[in-house]
């Protein structure tokens, strides 16, 4: 792990920009936080637009975060943002975008296709990424997946022992196969959902969490479309990571 | 209003049972309100098992609320606990055990003839003690009512101006023509989903929940049967109440 820059915000949150086997990425960990008082560890996932769009958001996610006495990291997904293209994933894209522009509904293979490459080459990546965190002073575990892309939030707590709780964003196509994998989840789960979200199936997030092996799950729904997130489910998701990571 | 008895409970709140037109109720107020500073009041639904068996819950729900500055308040349903015997309900009741025990679908005859009776007459039962419990010194408004048997909830909701925010819980049997009064209903909710409840068709409770006119509602749902509802599920529900009625 290389760390390009460094700054302290005004909150006393500490920004660290890193690059980790070419990956850029970014750790957040609060003021309190040193190698004899290390704090939790919250992965922040994020839709695949690129850390630099995606920054505002993260950084009050962090913030958000840091308040609470938790660190945040998170890095930038493959074929995203200053990483390499990947035209495999740019035609899927592109052949979601034209189904829905012509208003058809969108196929188990455009889904498919658009998210599996995405999981098979990203949840290493965190992994590694969680490897290098880890070692940092003044982190500690437990760790904790937050939001972003729900395929990866899945994979990851499925396969990596370290993450002992997830909170996931039902927001995103979801394969089939993912539903499947769903049940193997054990950690506490807490699963928001956009009621009118336009990008999402209502009907399949409720069945993915019912899918959800965990014992300990919790459903939160609000009113509102995508990006219309209100802060209590904000409040909600920081209150369900307290009473699991800390 | 005639209040038959009144105690000090160890935290301070004041507890005090009273009759009001022949139905038995009991209030309580935190140690902190005063003619001077009223706070706020939220009415405590229950289901209708009699107030002397549901006591322990209601004042456990009592206590938690009043550490948040609420006064809270319930009357005891008809045909429940003390008050006269209600052959009509009970009638209904046996028929729809009958009908669990023999493992057969619950009709929508059986459910209306056991639910809407309730509604048409504790509804108004419940705003007459609104009146009383608002002319206490050191209660106030803004108004909520939570929990119980949901049907009562939504007619309150629709038919009570001074009703500001409900929070419901949804794990009883509801008539159809529920769904369509739940249109009318505007204030701000909070619904409590038991995924597995075993006395609730989750279908319904989902349907139920789209239903309702509110801009503002939240759907939370936690895993477990009917009375395991989680200690997160109730910091949730307070949580909803501090937004609105403070």
């Amino acid at each position: 792990m290389h760390v390009t820059s460094e700054q302290r915000l005004d909150d006393g949150v500490l920004e660290r920009a890193f690059t980790l086997d070419e990956i850029p990425g970014i750790v957040w960990t609060p003021a309190s936080a040193s190698a004899a008082a290390p704090v939790p560890l919250i992965l922040l996932g994020h839709p695949p637009l690129g850390l630099h769009r995606m920054y505002p958001r993260l950084v009050a996610r962090a913030r958000h975060s840091a308040a609470e006495g938790f660190a945040t990291a998170t890095i930038e997904l493959p074929g995203s943002g200053d990483r390499p293209r990947w035209p495999a994933v740019e035609r899927a894209r592109a052949g979601l975008r034209r189904t829905m522009e012509a208003g058809e509904p969108i196929s188990n293979e455009i889904v498919d296709s658009l998210v599996l490459p995405l999981v098979e080459k990203a949840v290493p990546e965190w992994q590694a990424a969680l490897d290098a965190l880890l070692s940092l002073p003044g982190i500690g575990g437990p760790v904790g997946y937050s939001g972003g892309v729900i395929s990866i939030g899945i994979r990851l707590a499925v396969v990596e022992p370290r993450i002992a709780a997830a909170g996931l964003f039902a927001g995103s196509l979801v394969p089939r196969a993912m539903f499947e994998e769903a049940r193997q989840v054990t950690v506490p789960l807490h699963v928001l959902l956009q009621w009118d979200d336009e990008r999402n199936d209502r009907q399949a997030a409720l069945d993915l969490f019912d899918a959800f092996g965990s014992k300990e799950k919790t459903l939160h729904a609000t009113m509102g479309g995508h990006t219309g997130v209100p802060d209590s489910a904000a409040d909600s998701a920081a209150r369900f990571f307290t009473r699991h990571l800390k």
